[in-house]
């Protein structure tokens, strides 16, 4: 059984959750880093239903810091099942954290081929989740 | 590419999301069938974190209907993305729906031989969650 830790840095997809204006919940998944209990999500270049500042997302986040992160594994042998749920807070980077976010860039790109490849610009923007509690489950 | 209701018909694993009392979002993976516009889920004989009545999402949904059900596929050929997220209300289905109850159990033990073989029993609390509005993206 691999540690909570490695699994959130193994795991390739997140399933992000946030609740917008009229208390409804909206659920994406997303491509993710994770280090020293701070997560870093960016909108990419992943054709999207909206321009960016018109995200569901972004707008929920601005309003309602409070998400919900799940990675989990699925397959038929249930034996195998299991799943990390994280609450936190998410903000998007101000433009005041240049450091920070070319360091969420830079590991992003580190992670994801792709990213290396032109889906990541370095301007893009980049939410910041800061886990507040951490509850995992197996069978 | 599948069609939408092809996708939700064949998808194994559903990530559902709901809002607690206090406005921050939860999410569980669920197992779940789904025919004309209703996706139910069960509360199955898995291991839990907590006794059925203390569930977060049953709590949740009693407090707050709105829900959210996102359905995706990822793999490291990003061409292949894609997902559906699904926003609706959900309902503990009550004693009073017996028969809605006895063919959501049919057909989950349909679709997941575990569920045949005693991972769900006949009086299992059983949530119906109808569609308010579904959208879907893909690469």
């Amino acid at each position: 059984m691999l540690s909570i830790s490695t699994k959130l840095k193994n795991a390739r997809v997140a399933h992000f959750s946030t609740v917008g204006p009229s208390g409804h919940p909206h659920i994406v998944p997303v491509c993710f880093v994770y280090r020293r209990r701070v997560f870093y999500t960016a909108v990419d270049q992943k054709p999207k239903r909206a321009p960016a500042q018109k995200l569901a997302r972004l707008r929920n986040i601005q309003q309602w810091p409070q998400v919900a992160l799940l990675i989990d594994h699925y397959e038929d042998d249930w034996r195998k099942l299991w799943y990390i749920l994280v609450r936190g807070k998410a903000k998007l980077l101000p433009k005041s954290a240049a450091k920070e976010h070319k360091t969420a860039i830079r590991a992003l790109q580190a992670k994801y081929p792709q990213y290396r490849a032109g889906m990541l610009t370095d301007d893009a923007p980049i939410i910041r989740i800061t886990v507040e509690r951490i509850t995992s489950w197996h069978m």
